[in-house]
């Protein structure tokens, strides 16, 4: 099936406006609350939320297959199970039905005061329910960034980093969509030159900018998944910002890797664009510095020009951008951490979520993290208001942007923003 | 509410084999497949599987607040999420409605006939949804075992060990019950000596004997769990083979933890065995060697005395039991775990599972790994038949048992039997 809703000639009956992250060209997926507190899938066009439930109920999915309920849910776990075809088909359609030329729904206003929205009207939500998230270390200047740091330059890139994507299990339930405000964490730090530990908040609160992406159902207990199918089980990517306490996380993650440094809070973008709206900004990624086994092995364009900014906001003031990266930085692909963690048999299911790791560049401006950007404190980042940062200070706000561009189009992701609070204090 | 239900002088009307581990002391919870291939949430008494859901149509649960299908689930997860005091009153009134001097039931062949079940007519499901899997590292004596081996007998506990209950997190999807067999995983190695990795079957795949605890939903984002409260957030236990592969664990591990080494499988006991059924074997566990701080401080009887063992079955010959050990041999308790593992805010979910990680003793026969029994195979393991085992050969079903037992009574947890197959091969 031909993806026509790429077209980069479209053009909606919808206003969008210039520089739009979500042109006709886009079609994200999401879930959000309507102004009705009814909960609901749907997608954006320029600055419209669409109800793809009140859609389908009107028939305007007719010869598509797809259950009743498929969109009246609070995930799209169910959806993304359906698998690629009918994920295509619901985007053309939806193409279809806002394109210029189809005056269907333009002009039915009954149908459309229950399927428009405008962005004050909804509450976005949590796209999908997430069974298990995994996130990688697939950057290869963070990894040498952050081991030049805690183990110096001689032991920068563990043995393993450029023989497979590394990569370990995150926690699902601290996943929470853009616009929920974190705590800062408390926990055990060692403080330099000390023998044991103490408690208290942790003093290197931080971000990682990356991307995740959300796979379907894809294999059963203890079958590998190739990586040259490996696309065929992604459904799309969100903007993913994976927050850290470094002064948690460096004394508790040895043997065993991050655990309490980590999984206070991870914060997503809500609308996941699609594999196939990507598929015009297909690139390839770094060349392998070394052989890579047969299993890892990937040909082509397997990665994405994504732009990528983190932008610092103080309260009550005006933001500033600290970073800019790009997605197709990232040493190893998706078809590879796929293939990588699925090659011992390990189930892959509809609503996963896998990190991609920080995703650094080679030059200081595109580091993604505070620690990067600061060197561990020793080079505070120095605002618009004047004030310096060397990690996020209580009431920042966190904000990553994201975008893809050709002499054609434009689409993005949004932005993934998050407050931090003080610690936590019982009512 | 008093636990009436663990009353040792309870007798039931229903037959209960000497030495069962479902005595009407017990009432378990899980989930099975009746012989009219129905799902639903049960209890086991004796060899009776009893429907629940029925019995709470039938109007056998009057007076408990429950919704009408609470029982009528593929899941335990909406039972555990109505709390201790709905947990405690279902299992009271199912040691009534079973007890000897009640007859209602007992008289009522239609009612039995719909409610219960011989044990060759059901099929034992996972009792939960596994929203987040987080793997402890709790025996002092395993981390030692295990950090001699890889480290050496300098570096054999981290300095971090002994000062916080050492966790990361595992992987959901491959959570499987006890029954279904699984396939040796294939991976990358690192050969002795050599520099780069290899691919193949790994030939160190291992058992790791622990158990499990069950959670409730426990707190929103941000907020702490203090010990002193975490057992009321705690439903219940099961036995946890934590399968590993040696091999591949040691290569990958380095730095953010075990990953593919772990995540093709984990087997759980089909019956949750509740911390109120436990309650006549709590004891103390070992005494701290260092300070703890303040919010992983304990006070009495934090643990349970649980014997444990491990049998290991040759295709097609007799079982030899290969340890023999103790839950209360945990230098962490479940009270220290949740409470540090929400020290930083990170949220626990209804259906979420706990491993206390590999339960070993001091004595070699006490080891809860091959890893250890055989010493990382310079030490073979003698079976019955009068073969030797380093590690689990294909074919091979490893078996984990439990059961608590004082001067009155005898309640235990069943079994989990898993049998390893070899590669797997695409039909």
């Amino acid at each position: 099936m031909v993806i026509t809703a790429n077209d980069p000639k479209r053009k909606s009956w919808l206003e969008i406006p210039k520089n739009s992250d979500f042109p006709i060209q886009n079609i994200p997926f999401g879930v959000f609350l309507t102004r009705d507190d009814i909960i609901t899938i749907g997608t954006r066009i320029g600055n419209y939320a669409i109800d793809l439930g009140a859609l389908h109920q009107l028939g305007y999915f007719e010869g598509i297959p797809l259950t009743d309920d498929i969109f009246l849910q609070d995930s799209l776990n169910d959806f993304i199970a359906d698998g690629r075809k009918t994920w295509r088909a619901v985007r053309n359609r939806i193409a279809d039905i806002f394109d210029i030329t189809n005056e269907a729904l333009k002009n039915n206003e009954e149908h459309r005061k229950v399927i428009l929205f405008t962005l004050d009207e909804i509450e976005m939500q949590l796209p999908v329910q997430v069974g298990d998230y995994t996130d990688f270390y697939s950057s290869k200047e963070h990894a040498e960034n952050v081991g030049i740091m805690f183990r110096g330059k001689e032991n920068a890139l563990m043995p393993n980093w450029l023989h497979m994507p590394v990569g370990y299990h995150g926690r699902s339930s601290s996943i929470i969509p853009s616009g929920i405000p974190i705590h800062r964490p408390q926990g055990q730090k060692l403080p330099p030159g000390a023998e044991k530990p103490t408690f208290g908040p942790s003093r290197k609160v931080d971000f990682e900018l990356e991307m995740a992406f959300i796979t379907t159902d894809a294999n059963q207990l203890g079958e590998p998944i190739p990586a040259k199918d490996a696309e065929e089980y992604i459904f799309g990517l969100v903007l993913f910002n994976d927050w850290s306490a470094r002064d948690i996380q460096r004394w508790e993650y040895v043997p065993l890797g991050p655990f309490l440094g980590k999984n206070f809070a991870s914060s997503v973008s809500p609308w996941i664009v699609t594999l196939d709206a990507l598929e015009p900004y297909r690139t390839e990624g770094p060349t392998p510095v070394t052989e890579q086994l047969p299993y890892l092995k990937t040909q082509g364009k397997k990665t994405f020009d994504i732009h990528l900014e983190v932008a610092l906001k103080p309260e009550k003031d005006e933001e500033t951008i600290i970073s800019n990266s790009n997605f197709k930085h990232l040493y190893w692909n998706m078809s590879q951490q796929l293939a990588h963690h699925t090659i011992n048999g390990c189930p892959i299911n509809s609503g996963d979520m896998m990190g991609s790791g920080t995703i650094s560049g080679k030059t200081p401006n595109s580091y993604g993290s505070m620690l990067e950007l600061s060197w561990n404190g020793s080079k505070p980042v120095r605002l618009k208001n004047g004030q310096d940062r060397k990690f996020i200070q209580d009431n920042d706000t966190v904000i990553m942007r994201g975008y893809c561009k050709n002499t054609d189009t434009r689409i993005g992701f949004g932005e993934v923003s998050t407050k931090l609070l003080p610690i936590f204090k019982k009512d």
